[in-house]
């Protein structure tokens, strides 16, 4: 399943969530204006936005307001990469050097927020009250999470709640911003904005568990950074706590993470751990399709419906 | 002058304000909330929250708002002290450790932002779209100002429109946030809203030129740190520009810079650029104060014009 076929029918919207992206990142500011080039300028799957839209065509809906929230939260993810990839120290993205591997850590979180602000900005042109609180609030979750990650220290046991919390607040609560919002500019009833609340939770939690599975069993060359890079940094992710079950030995942190590395990221990937994560993800994404269950069978609910799978299914 | 007396027909909002502030940086997270306690629960003078109510005085505004937009702009103010002492590196501030000085760079920059999102999900609460683009607008130039200052490298000669461009960022685009949307918020006119921001625009500057001017004039003691620090750190500000004027030997930055820098800084001190800067402050003041010409003569106006007096003639 391909994500340009699923988001077919809504080319067009798409289309103009990039020329309005590449026109809301000009800044005079030379250097800056190259890594929001860079950054957003080279694409990327654009699923924030494509929700985004999806999400208020189940009612007439004023189509500039809804590619603007869209972009809003094209630009609030673009803001949390700069961010991750500085709590992660990571020097390469996607094969191209990250911006804090070039600039100051200041400078780059201040890109970050640059970002953020951006967002703001232009979500406040929504004018539309419920979805500027719903935006705000997703920027706090985010913020919150990301200070949690970096205070956080490996301990042990280590704690499966916490990474739920932590993958709800990094990832799930922007994709509700994209699904909760698009509902609300659409007039979309309470129980039909609480469906799309439940979708977009669900989709994001898919997706990031996706995503920490991916980083045990793609390729090196797809990833652009070395397998198992979250354990390597001492980050406990969905198939970890699925080895863990089943590894005996492993009753200290000193006898799990002092193991030689490679050879323990390489027991993690061929261990059943891998399908046990990969199930409780397909689950997570089964519990979103079927939040979609009130809304009209047509185009947009079966393009929601194919995300569903497209996040498990993924291969990156 | 003092501000309390100053302040003190508006005594009852700013409690609200205070009551509000101690509110809403309530977070769940121990470490955080310590620094927030820290920051803004040992108080401070309030300045923006002021001069937001006071510019709301008059006509009928919604006495709700005009506190929920003062408590906004208060965070944003401490925000941007954590950014500003993470950038300067400052160790000490008014006698207390910085955030910088215990946590890591992108911890206290997240902190920072943790408290503009709080402050973008509150300004929403206003209900005013133009209240809030306004408000988005001054955190992205802030945001901005921040990076150019980050990226900013010394270099010779220093342009003084450079100086005036960065304090309007820093400080001044703040000030006329408060002014400009109390003033929105009570429903002036165009002409009543463009006269705030003028005042704030240019109290705004004159603060900051005052500022800078006793980071050169105060005892080491009451600043909490070295006298001249801006200059020590490469940075160029207003009495700098004047001392520059009649200073023939400095025609190169090496010329200047490599002079033993206390005996420099003692020399400006006893320079005529601190006479100069203070008249350019004083001028700049007194066009605030003139922008207020169109408001009924009250004891609100005669707040707002005696704040002018304030940020001048203030030793710290």
């Amino acid at each position: 399943m391909r994500i340009n076929g699923i988001l077919a029918p809504i080319q067009n919207e798409l289309q103009l969530v990039e020329a309005r992206l590449r026109q809301v990142i000009r800044v005079d500011y030379a250097p800056l204006a190259n890594v929001f080039e860079m950054l957003i300028g080279s694409g990327g799957k654009r699923i924030r936005p494509a929700l985004c839209i999806l999400s208020a065509k189940f009612h007439p809906a004023d189509p500039d307001k809804t590619i603007t929230l869209a972009v809003s939260t094209e630009l609030v993810h673009a803001a949390t990469l700069i961010h991750d990839d500085l709590i992660d120290k990571s020097a390469v993205r996607r094969g191209s050097p990250t911006i804090n591997s070039r600039w100051s850590g200041t400078a780059t979180v201040l890109a970050g927020d640059f970002l953020l602000a951006r967002a703001a900005d232009i979500s406040a042109s929504v004018e539309n009250f419920r979805v500027m609180r719903l935006f705000a609030r997703t920027l706090m979750t985010i913020c919150e999470g990301e200070i949690r990650q970096d205070f956080a220290r490996t301990h042990w046991p280590p704690n499966r709640e916490e990474y739920y919390r932590h993958i709800e607040s990094k990832t799930a609560s922007l994709f509700v911003a994209a699904t909760e919002g698009g509902a609300i500019l659409s007039g979309a009833s309470e129980e039909e904005i609480a469906a799309m609340k439940s979708y977009g939770h669900h989709l994001g939690m898919a997706f990031q568990m996706v995503d920490d599975l991916l980083d045990f069993t793609a390729d090196e060359s797809e990833l652009g950074k070395p397998v198992g890079s979250d354990l390597r940094q001492g980050t406990f992710t969905l198939p970890v706590f699925y080895y863990l079950e089943h590894d005996a030995r492993a009753r200290t942190m000193g006898d799990f993470m002092n193991a030689d590395m490679d050879q323990l990221i390489d027991a993690i990937r061929h261990s059943s751990a891998i399908a046990a994560a990969k199930a409780e993800a397909q689950r997570t994404a089964r519990t979103a399709r079927d939040a979609l269950a009130l809304f009209p069978d047509n185009v947009y609910r079966r393009a929601l419906s194919d995300l569903a799978d497209y996040v498990v299914e993924r291969t990156l």
